[in-house]
């Protein structure tokens, strides 16, 4: 492959998205371009400063290009991109929408393009496939501890695993899909700074990576403890994150994803006691930022009680998490309430 | 009655203990004696600042006594109280416990002087009645809306309605604690700007308050909203508080307590939604606090499950609120957590 290097397009430079353009770069067969939001002017001056257990200590590194915004590649008149990576988060009860945020490089008719969704959560590639119904849409699924301390300062304190395959479009013929797939999967691992895999389970890798990310990330978000702690407190493995995990390895198994049997072990140890890690929903809560509750949690909750399991634990994870997103709404201005009124005489 | 005033021991004299040594006081039947903890110096310097519904505002006020302690009436002498007033929080998973903190003005083996739980939850007078077995224990329902804003800064913006009843001791005649109960209603209601009542339903009136605060209580703590914000928030009401009071309502039947069918809806908007008010558990956990969530919470699901009704929102909530409470604990230092590895190389 790769006789000149492929053209990449990174959507979201945060914790996540920085150490995939860093592993896209330093494998040496792509180009990457980073879209910033809130870092774009400390990454843009200085570049990023990165404490990462996989890469070293990296102090002003840059990607190829960074911009500030998606590029409109009609208007520029610019080639289509190889690849469009997607880092954000994915919050489909925020405005504005994925789709039209990644719309100035991506026409509806492209079939050039690949779009690579690092995101999690169920059904993520479905407003994707109707909006662009001859663009293959790959899944990737990153279990990574990293968290952007402040504005371009990266800490990567566990290991990167990404997980790549090709969600089904019924449109594309599967083995193109498989091929962008394991392209994608060659340009990302040969730095030899990762782990990453192909993968043709695309939905139990999914459901796999639930088992953490609908319980034992909401539950350390709304708890405010961490991974670590969360282990430690009172209760909090047997009487929260357990339950909801079985949950979740019900509802994939009524959707034909069979989990192993000790995948809620596992997830549970996921993350060493002892580093006290927090993962991205209770990052976030602390930030005032949203949270990525619906596809994380609310996707695989209507998917288990649609097909009749019982998920009492979900259930109330999500009311919740929904009361959260709903309160950093109205800190945001999103929603306005009321004035106060006076009630001593 | 009361030929000569009444000795009473207010224990506790925070946003709600200060109003009812209020009451107490202005009624003219009583001298309160107030023992304070955190706020002992400035109440004690310069007494209370109150902004009242019921009593307007007062600058400078003091109960008859202000103690930085409980007194030690074997040790000093004292007579026994007529009325020694629990208006603490009650937290019995923290130490130390409450009634080893009245012990030293009511002796085991006391006879005369009653004792009122101006308290939550259920099951509350149990110790005492083990441990104090011929002590008129009597069951203090407040609904207040109160708040130390600062320490001896009391606003009270919702006004104070106070049920008394006699807590049913086996070893001592009915007649005599419900006398008890009559004449601590005349003392506490003789100044007119409370709306202080007599009850001889004791359990009832506790189920009742229960469906406020083993609902909307812990849920306000655990989402950060506050009453009004948590009914305009998106499916607060109908997600979680009205499928947790019914849980409530239906333990309080399966317990022989049958409440009024309009109880939910009527402790939905109990309070103002425009005054936005916080409940206790709210307040707590944002002073960082421990919250009362096992009289509160914890009692009435265990009683629930234990009579066969299914309580899966009330089980998610208690164990947050235990994962919460831990956080809290972890915080004042009392559990220790294994020291922060740095993961990264």
């Amino acid at each position: 492959m790769a006789d000149s290097k492929k053209n990449v397009l990174v959507i979201g430079g945060g914790a996540v998205g920085a150490i995939a353009a860093l592993n896209l770069e330093v494998g040496g067969l792509a180009t990457v371009s980073v879209v910033l939001r809130s870092n774009f002017k400390p990454v843009n001056e200085s570049g990023y400063s990165i404490e990462s257990c996989d890469h070293g200590i990296l102090k002003n590194w840059k990607p190829s290009h960074v911009l500030p915004q998606v590029p409109d590649i009609t208007n520029q008149s610019l080639p289509p991109y190889d690849y469009i990576v997607l880092v954000t988060k994915n919050c489909p009860d925020v405005p504005p929408s994925i789709s039209s945020l990644v719309g100035p490089a991506l026409p509806a008719t492209n079939t050039h393009t690949t779009l690579v969704l690092i995101q999690n959560g169920l059904n993520i590639e479905k407003p994707f496939i109707e909006s662009h119904p001859h663009t293959t849409v790959l899944s990737g699924v990153s279990l990574i501890g990293s968290a952007e301390t402040a504005p371009g300062v990266i800490v990567q304190d566990d290991r990167d695993r990404l997980l790549v395959g090709a969600f089904r479009n019924p449109n594309i013929d599967v083995a193109l899909e498989q091929n962008k797939a394991k392209e994608f999967v060659q340009l990302y691992g040969k730095g030899g700074k990762t782990d990453c895999v192909y993968s043709e389970t695309v939905l139990h890798d999914r459901w796999r990576k639930l088992v953490y990310n609908a319980c034992l990330n909401p539950i350390c978000a709304i708890t405010g403890l961490d991974t670590g702690r969360i282990r430690l407190a009172d209760g909090g493995i047997e009487g929260l994150v357990r339950p909801a995990m079985q949950e979740i390895v019900q509802a994939a198994k009524a959707k034909g994803v069979e989990l192993a049997e000790n995948v809620v072990d596992f997830m549970i140890e996921v993350d060493p006691l002892d580093i006290y890690l927090s993962p991205s929903m209770l990052a976030d809560v602390r930030k005032g930022n949203y949270i990525e509750f619906e596809n994380l949690l609310g996707e695989p909750l209507r998917e288990g009680k649609a097909a009749g399991v019982p998920m009492p634990t979900l259930e109330v994870l999500y009311q919740l998490a929904k009361a959260i997103q709903w309160r950093t709404k109205e800190a945001q201005g999103l929603v306005q309430i009321p004035p106060k009124r006076n009630a001593v005489a």
